[in-house]
């Protein structure tokens, strides 16, 4: 369904317009009222959606699902019950291995990548979470899909979202002015430079974990780390949080396991590969605008 | 081992003084190489560290342990390998059904207290996660305790750390002037106030997670939604990510399901509890310093 009336949000998969509803994910009844012909089920195939000509996703009906599927509640909306079916087989990998996925990102209107981002990911975790962690055995989908429960042995596990820090590194300098670091993994097309990211890991805060990597990919110690924004990103589950900082000391030691290259990038050059749009320049494509690190570039540039 | 020279973290469970040295976790040689007679093993009881009387964790060494223990490494101080074994069981739950985890807080030295959140959390999700979650097979540490690899479907599994926002919401009043909106749990003890928290779910911004909890356990609309500090908590092993918002209209709609009340406080009335220390006043306990809750009211207090 196409949402022309719902404001464009900042972030691609953010803005989705449906009511998460979460008192009705422990209320098996309210749950089980709503699951009837008016009850929507998102098209699947696999983990990519169905798309109308409109930019839509498509909805079916509880009719057209097998009596023993399993259906996470996503929400409310129009009055309506939302579901995702879960599929066979889940991916759980990272979206540049999936032309798929890119061209969802191109087709579906802002709302309903939103809707699909949450929904993937929900459906995704569920695919590859059928067994206890704890003890092995099979677990049994319950709160509309918000929990899976071991009756084995009691454990109770829940949907995930991984916190990865993405992130600016300023320098300034008399002979550059302003600069920021951006690096390329080797699987980047050419030309294509992002801003550094990494998992917060236990034990450390975001502005620790921020200093951490540009540290091990870059070899620059930070200071400043401020956040800027935050984005979903549904490949498989992540919740990239976007910050800036700035470096007093140049100089790289890039850590080639992680990173194919790393450099400094000045102000005109970057406002130059803004500017190009999708062709980039000689010297860089900017990130795309799905991708939280376009906005913080543009943030930097525009501030 | 105590630290007096470490600087004094803002937050409990952040400043962990150990390098992480995430190179050597893919490194099987030099894993190897550095489990040698200088390696230290966190003495653990369970999940609870041995203290010594200066508030310093105790540290043994590989030949005080089992052969065939699972042992996690986390990261290099004073030129030695650090590690935290796998304990039979894991807990799972929050601190506040652990009388000992609260111990551990008073007695630790700030340092040594980041180390062990941690290495707890991380050794907590290994004895919780030792079968795959994919195809119910046991699974095999791998990467230094990073990772754990199922050898039959190939699947990869990594520790987990869960985003959680915990937000101010202030309103300003001709009546009252500014206040905040702090709730209580059922399990809370008596008089104890604190900010209103909820995970981040897949599919949803920081800014968005916080007006959707802010609103589902309150009935508050927030705008204004702003990051100011986050915290590791390692119960079993937490992102906080400490927010302020600002509503519009102070009508409480409070979720029993959720929090046993929630009421807006003065100024005046923060501060008095803040001033009253750990006996609190007659209204009011001010969270405690452990908590990420009382660095927010603190920096709202005295911006």
């Amino acid at each position: 369904m196409h949402h022309p009336a719902a404001p464009a949000p900042l972030m691609a998969f953010a803005g989705s317009p449906i009511d998460r509803a979460d008192h009705i994910r422990t209320d098996d009844a309210a749950l089980a009222e709503l699951m009837n012909w008016r009850a929507r089920v998102l098209v699947m195939d696999g983990l990519i959606p169905g798309i109308d000509d409109v930019g839509g996703l498509v909805w079916s009906s509880l009719a057209d699902v097998a009596p023993d599927a399993e259906l996470v509640f996503l929400g409310l909306m129009d009055g309506k019950a939302h579901f995702v079916p879960v599929p066979a087989e889940g991916a759980g990998g990272p979206a540049y291995a999936m032309p798929a996925a890119w061209q969802v990102m191109q087709l579906l209107s802002p709302p309903d990548l939103a809707i699909y981002g949450g929904a993937r990911s929900l459906a995704d975790w569920h695919a590859r979470h059928r067994f206890c962690a704890r003890c092995g055995s099979t677990t049994k989908l319950v709160k509309g899909g918000w929990q899976r429960h071991c009756e084995p042995c009691g454990a109770d596990h829940f949907p995930r979202t991984d916190p990865v820090t993405i992130m600016l590194v300023e320098h300034t300098s008399e002979e550059f002015g302003d600069r920021l670091l951006l690096g390329r993994q080797p699987r980047f097309p050419p030309k294509m430079y992002s801003a550094l990211a990494g998992f917060v890991e236990p034990g450390e805060t975001i502005e620790e974990a921020v200093a951490r990597e540009v540290h091990e990919e870059a070899g620059v110690r930070v200071r400043d780390v401020r956040y800027i924004a935050s984005q979903p990103w549904p490949f498989p589950s992540q919740l990239m949080i976007g910050c800036t900082s700035v470096a007093d000391d140049p100089e790289l030691t890039i850590d080639t396991t992680e990173l194919e290259d790393a450099r400094w990038f000045t102000r005109a050059e970057l406002e130059e590969a803004r500017a190009a749009g999708e062709h980039g320049t000689d010297l860089l494509y900017f990130p795309r605008p799905f991708a939280i690190a376009h906005h913080l570039v543009a943030w930097w540039l525009d501030r």
